[in-house]
């Protein structure tokens, strides 16, 4: 099995109250791959400039077939922000697009046979374009948006949304793409635009997720030192799906469930390290390791009597 | 056993997306009391106006003790406020003290060898006074605070924090109070002021119970319809001292995680409801369904393959 990605690879120059740190790999797909790594096996469609050094091109290539990352001439996509003292709220210092502005993602033919698809925040004009050349049938499609296209391309997305099998959206997000500022409505009005699942992102608060009949939630572990939040949802969404992609009946509550331990392990990781850093060396004992601690930190009973 | 609480009582003026209320019975000892009778029994310390009606004398006296409720001449202290329409931000619009601002909480002989007591909300010099009058050895003191005292009486607080087992603390407070903004590194911190426990209130996000050996984290109850927030906090503390109050090892893990569980219970009873409409209906029929549900909400596995 396998998943196929579509989403933006980036330079992004980040400010903390920790530190700065002027170009790091980041992008959409970047994190996303590299934590479905760890799960299973990953394909990459994404687009870079001439600047993207082999270098880099190796670095992707070790957690993604790259058979679907077009260089094209111009730069790569560039993003600058600056996070709040608590890195709960961030600002756009700058937005260059380069070569991402004319991105039409082409799915390589060794792709399409590929049964878990996700479309990683990019235009939902593009999310269709891709949805539509890969035709219907796939066995999971995942997709991620956000606020700007809530505000601009609402018909597209909602379009895009009819086929999609789960949703992972911020709370915000969710918020303002339903019009309720209640989340845990908010998350079944959701539903009925088409997703059979949708996963609410709450940073450090943790996840939501609703599907028709159950909704759980849990918190995300709790990270001391909070070096840079940049891809933690990307790197959540990379091993929910990463893990749901191996899995028999991915529409069991309990799979679902385990995914949602693994997005959010997988997200501490991102965001104790700058860019990609503290993700590429979360290995199989940390992750188990960190599940340990997530495990006692969620240790309730609830049948005690009182 | 039983817990005497110092606090206030008031009238509320509430605004919320979904109604208005003129003038609703309120303040932090109201909710702690009705919250914490469904556990133990209650002794309440607090001061009210000459306006404030027999009836609503008698509604306080169903709940708990009242020979520490003293009616002064003047007007019971008044609050109005409006809350943001996702609910987790809320805009003081009056305050007007009254009698409170001359509250000087008189413990009654008879509730002086109750073992419990918890000083909700109020200046920590007069907090300082009660602990100093009710002189050491207490088994269970328990203490909130809110951002006006850090910000204007921290020297005060920081001592009455030194005769206190447990803090419960919003979590914008809590940031504030150890100059720290990560909660997760904020919990500890504040351990060394003083408190053995110390229960960080999150809203809608739940709650984070540090103790100095493990930390515990719950999601809030989904409530779809919030209705008003207004003593959400009391009705948790309430609940949470109310049935540590009634256990032999309040200290133990067990008892505060379960304290943690109802805390959480009784306050979705009282975000669905102006006031304290809503808190007052939560039977035990109701409290052990509603626990059913968190239970559900937080029904995860933490030992599958991967």
């Amino acid at each position: 099995m396998a998943i196929t990605v579509v989403g933006s690879v980036a330079f992004d120059a980040v400010e903390t109250r920790v530190a700065k740190r002027e170009e790091q790999l980041g992008g959409s797909a970047t994190f996303f791959s590299i934590a479905a790594s760890k799960f299973t096996d990953v394909n990459l469609v994404a687009v870079v400039g001439e600047d993207f050094d082999q270098e880099y091109i190796d670095f992707l290539g070790k957690y993604s077939d790259l058979s679907g990352l077009v260089v094209e001439p111009g730069e790569t996509f560039r993003w600058a922000g600056k996070y709040s003292d608590d890195m709960n709220a961030r600002e756009t210092l700058a937005t260059h697009l380069n070569v991402f502005a004319d991105f039409s993602p082409k799915i390589p033919d060794k792709y399409r046979a590929c049964e878990t698809v996700f479309l990683a925040n990019i235009d939902p004009d593009l999310q269709g374009d891709v949805l539509r050349s890969l035709g219907p049938g796939k066995r999971l499609v995942g997709l991620d948006t956000m606020n700007l296209w809530i505000n601009i391309k609402m018909e597209s997305l909602v379009n895009a949304l009819k086929q999609v099998d789960i949703l992972t959206i911020n709370e915000d997000e969710l918020r303002q793409l339903c019009d309720e500022p209640n989340v845990w409505a908010a998350g079944p009005k959701c539903l009925e635009l088409g997703p059979t699942i949708v996963v609410c992102k709450r940073g450090e608060y943790g996840s939501v997720l609703f599907t028709k009949a159950a909704t759980f939630a849990l918190p995300a572990f709790g990270t001391h030192d909070v070096v840079d939040p940049t891809g933690a949802g990307d790197s959540f969404a990379g091993a929910f799906f990463g893990y749901l992609d191996k899995q028999d009946d991915w529409r069991a509550n309990e799979a679902l469930k385990n995914a949602l331990v693994l997005g959010t392990v997988l997200a501490s990781f991102t965001v104790e390290a700058f860019g990609v850093d503290g993700l590429v060396q979360a290995d199989k004992t940390a992750m188990h390791s960190r599940r340990e601690g997530l495990s006692r930190l969620c240790d309730f009973a609830f049948d005690f009597d009182f």
